[in-house]
């Protein structure tokens, strides 16, 4: 699946251009692996705009980058064998060709393999280091997660509950509330499509916001602005009602309240805390062991053609946990 | 001078009472003062709205809150004797009368009095703190600061050049940046009503801003947020541009550059370092004394009643330094 077009908004299926090539050979020390699950990231919207970023933009005509687990089937490196599974940033594409940098190794002991593709992966780390780390998260805070149903959200409230938090999602529509109550702990939920943000974080959150860990930016980012504690931690992950805006960002016109609040807004890229995964896997992978975490796929089956359409699912909400494509 | 009504938008006259009583008698530990220098702060514009911020707002029909330098008239208190000057909260008044709480004591032999409102009072305090502090200032760092020739900028910017920054300052017109350029060392000054504030930014902060110290807000705050360095910190000290706004805030549309970068905004209030002040108050003289801090003052002369005449400048950009009303 390769970048045919720089998207304006919402992206479409001429965006992108399904191509059939020969499966690559793998050289010497390195192998071929065969797509097995493939992340559909928010983050994705952001890789295709040709803007300075934390990332190079994917160019037109390059394989779209992407997170997934493959199942190594031919091998000439000394390290994989042919039947393993691993993670690693492969593309969208049913087969790919690595030599194992930045490569890891699915234990299915530990997990089931998409898993390292959310709660044990990028989305995991990031509300693992974006919670604990950027918002400084303490012992009895007040933690509102925005996007709580996804997949780094559901992982930052359960962080946050077994840390001894108070814990207040948001999320979208009446099931993905219940699940946050009902399955994962949280304290309470709301649902920006039938409440008033506003007044209901000051029902849940009497006492103020001492974290707010932010997937969704927009009007959601301003009503938790105007309810944060004294010296709140803002922490800005992500922005996911505004990546596919033709007009600017909408800004978060409540950020006075950060003078008021002597509260501050952080922003993050989990790339930089690489060198600590090996510790927080283990920790995350232990807290799933215990049922601390409980892991929510969201798992469409198709093949490499249906990423577009998985990934539009993402902005409008239609995922509950971590999305992914089970490449059949 | 007496709060009349709310102010909607910019304040009139009609916003104002100014009323004529006796003056008051001082009781047992208590001293009377006669207004020398009134002080005039863009903070004063929040403190008229009714909503909740970081201090109660002035009532209606209260004596508007000012900081101001008094001459002691008369005195049941054993520390304040006839004919010193002292500094405080007195308000916008000909008189006063205090317990000598919270009072700070002017020594001639340190600076002018008027300079107990600026450098060496809550602007030189609100810039020493919101720069070392929250702005966590290193040596080599590149520091941009909006507002830069009023009483808080200026002391800003001749801060940061003491501690081996790079400076510069964002001010409105030629004649301001060139006070800042050719008197007070800054490395480049932006005339943000002839320039395009973003280009400037690029050519005079070629490798990024370090610490972005803002006190206006709106299209310069947005400017600022896409040329920060990685790690940048924006000290949110105010937001001139926005205090006399009818609709909302403009917020920063450019925020989602905090993640790219990995850089925080932070909201702070000088009142909350109060324990700090003598030991910063020390450091501001001394270094005032050795010339490296040059105080910039916009004396106005005139009475209690040219208050909100003098106030109106602040918001039309037409002091230089310090605004301070000399009550003769």
């Amino acid at each position: 699946m390769r970048l045919a077009r720089r998207p304006v908004g919402e992206v479409r299926p001429e965006d992108w251009a399904h191509v059939t090539e020969p499966v690559p050979v793998p050289g010497d020390g390195e192998f071929l692996g065969r797509t097995r699950y493939l992340s559909l990231d928010p983050a994705m919207r952001g890789w295709l705009d040709d803007r300075p970023s934390y990332l190079p933009p994917v160019a037109i005509g390059e394989v779209m980058r992407a997170g997934s687990v493959v199942e190594v089937v031919a091998s000439n490196h000394p390290e994989f064998q042919v039947g393993e599974l691993v993670s690693g940033g492969f593309g969208v594409q049913e087969y790919a060709v690595s030599d194992g940098r930045g490569v890891i190794r699915v234990d299915p002991a530990l997990a089931a393999p998409s898993t390292y593709l959310g709660a044990l992966g990028m989305p995991g780390l990031t509300a693992y280091f974006g919670l604990l780390e950027v918002g400084a998260l303490k012992e009895g805070d007040t933690v509102v997660v925005s996007g709580a149903a996804g997949a780094v959200g559901t992982v930052v409230g359960q962080i946050a509950k077994l840390k001894g938090c108070r814990v207040v999602g948001i999320a979208g529509g009446p099931e993905k509330c219940a699940l946050l109550t009902e399955e994962l702990g949280f304290d309470a939920a709301i649902d920006y499509r039938a409440e008033d943000v506003r007044k209901a974080l000051h029902a849940h959150a009497p006492g103020g916001i001492d974290v707010y860990f932010d997937n969704v930016g927009g009007e959601i980012l301003d009503a938790a602005l105007t309810r944060l504690a004294m010296r709140a931690r803002v922490v800005v992950c992500g922005a996911i009602s505004q990546y596919n805006n033709e007009t600017a960002v909408q800004g978060p016109s409540n950020y006075l309240s950060l003078l008021v609040r002597r509260a501050r807004m952080e922003g993050f890229i989990v790339f930089d805390f690489a060198r600590r995964y090996p510790e927080a896997t283990r920790e995350l992978a232990g807290w799933i062991g215990e049922g601390l975490i409980k892991v929510k796929e969201h798992v469409v089956d198709g093949g490499v053609d249906d990423f577009p359409a998985a990934l539009g699912m993402l902005f409008r909400g239609e995922n509950t946990g971590k999305l992914v494509l089970r490449v059949g």
